[in-house]
């Protein structure tokens, strides 16, 4: 853990994008304890400023002596920022929470959600990875479930939201959607397809599996954080004509008699998790209603008809929050805590 | 069959409504022999007209003694109009294709997708049902890997354009995205919630069971099918705002040796369906590039990396055509086959 202090000097890097301007908010909101706060973005952003706490804190260039009496240094600017800096900020005695995917899969770096595997943080922990954003809301609401009926499988399919690929792919749906309207024929610039009005079944690059990367981080990711090799992942992962939360349709299947009513229970007593599961009433997990909240909301709890032991279920979060900022800041709480 | 002559009466049923007028489209594209055609509607439509062939055609009152004289006709005036006016139909010796769930399940009424079971059809064929559009595009695909490996669980999470709910569903999706664009908040009339921006996980009713119809109506419509009772599908139905086309994300296992390879070759030879599958280049099957379009588009397929013997793909197809209009003019296509 960081040694025991009144007030932390905190660094964020990458603090003018999307992901880094959430983390500011999600700092004052819960009022972590900060006493010098550095704002780190790349040349051209430097010299900007951010409100923070009701005071403008200008933004400087990254640098790799950016980080001297820094305690910790929360890293959202995309893998080769971190693999850049990440190291120089270790140097200097500053921990790293990054949530690029620079370092997630490295052996000997824990890769944390708190509500999931806090344990993972060591004693003397040099740089903590935060999973992607479609892994986090999804094993939130596994953990209590591999916990008592142990995952075998689980077959999900995303529909994720524009903001997980930045400001410009938010711009971008706007802007699609507005020529749309008018009747005209957009230019896709941040995807390769247009995006309003339609469905990608891709999101981030394709490897020689046939998977995209991030159908393989929900693989990989999701058996690092329960340390369990064992559990079996069948993803796909589809981008899809929404703004902010990632939605999930999630098939588990278990070891144990899972019950869609065993879930039910376990996922109402499961921190992290909000319950929302009363179709008579018309009321499921929905995106605009995810939206700037913390919770992973989870509905539509049911057996799975096709075989025993089996359920299924539906997961909206937040993905710029719980996503991926929130969670970065409640690992950030975790290293301040001491017995 | 019904009996050989060079040109038929056709009359259809709901002809004003979103399916009615792509049946009327069709019948002209694909030079149906239409001797009369006589286009029925509820007392409100009756009097306006409709183009045919270049010409006006009058709507006229769906009756009971509309059907004199009418060879075939094809229903699409939702499950009420058919339950009550098929009977007449079939009185008058006029064969009904009914594209509504009133007699899909009924055992003694055949459910036909041309593709996969033609030959459900009888000698003396009274009325025939058309299967629900999310089931139709899913058991073209399925059909070849059902006949080589047979299938024994699919588990299929949708993406289902609005036009699946009529034309006052299109209308609602584009009104509210202008409203959300202009800063204003839209009240939701078709669907229980905000379609513009966001996914809902709820189509048709709820059931008993926690599932919805719909995801009901991909169970047992596929076992009809197929006849085969021991097919098991696991479905979540979900809408998104798109306007035309579904897409679906299908997990399939199989009791034989199934690979993603023999799945590509199964499906590049197999009628009705169209094999976009080249992710290097950005190739898979888009939702509105399906539109208008008559075949299956299947895409990303892959060897399940979850268990052996099975494949996950990608399967889009235009609801309206194949999944409603199209399918059910094919039906009347073999009506007037004689060998």
């Amino acid at each position: 853990m960081i040694e025991k202090k009144e007030k932390y000097n905190v660094a964020v890097a990458g603090a003018t994008g999307a992901v880094g301007q959430k983390m500011l908010e999600i700092l004052q909101e819960r009022n972590f304890p900060v006493d010098r706060l550095k704002l780190l973005a790349s040349a051209r952003s430097a010299g900007t400023s951010l409100e923070f706490k009701g005071e403008q804190v200008t933004v400087e260039e990254l640098r790799h002596d950016s980080f001297e009496g820094v305690d910790m240094a929360l890293f959202s600017a995309g893998a080769s920022v971190s693999r850049e800096f990440a190291p120089s900020a270790i140097k200097s005695n500053c921990v790293v929470i990054d949530n690029s995917s620079a370092y997630r899969m490295e052996s000997d770096i824990p890769l944390v959600v708190p509500e999931v595997n806090p344990d993972a943080i060591g004693e003397d922990p040099g740089i903590i990875a935060n999973p992607n954003c479609s892994t986090i809301q999804m094993v939130v609401a596994l953990k209590p479930i591999h916990d008592k009926f142990k995952i075998k499988r689980v077959v999900v399919s995303t529909y994720q939201s524009v903001s997980g690929s930045g400001q410009k792919a938010i711009d971008e749906l706007k802007s699609q959607t507005q020529e749309l309207l008018l009747g005209n024929e957009p230019k896709p610039n941040v995807y390769p397809h247009q995006i309003a009005f339609n469905c990608l079944p891709h999101i981030d690059i394709f490897l020689d599996n046939g998977y995209t990367k991030e159908e393989m981080k929900m693989v990989n990711e999701t058996r690092k954080i329960f340390n369990d090799d064992s559990i079996q992942v069948s993803p796909t992962t589809v981008r899809v004509p929404v703004f902010y939360s990632h939605s999930e349709a999630l098939n588990v299947e278990t070891e144990g008699p899972v019950t869609a009513s065993a879930v039910r229970e376990l996922l109402s007593a499961q921190a992290g998790v909000c319950v929302v599961d009363d179709p008579e009433n018309n009321l499921y997990p929905l995106a605009i209603a995810g939206e700037n909240k913390d919770e992973v909301f989870v509905g539509r709890i049911r057996d799975d008809i096709s075989r025993e032991r089996a359920v299924n279920f539906w997961v909206v979060s937040d993905n710029l929050r719980k996503g991926a900022a929130l969670n970065a800041v409640q690992i950030a709480e975790l290293l301040i805590v001491h017995p």
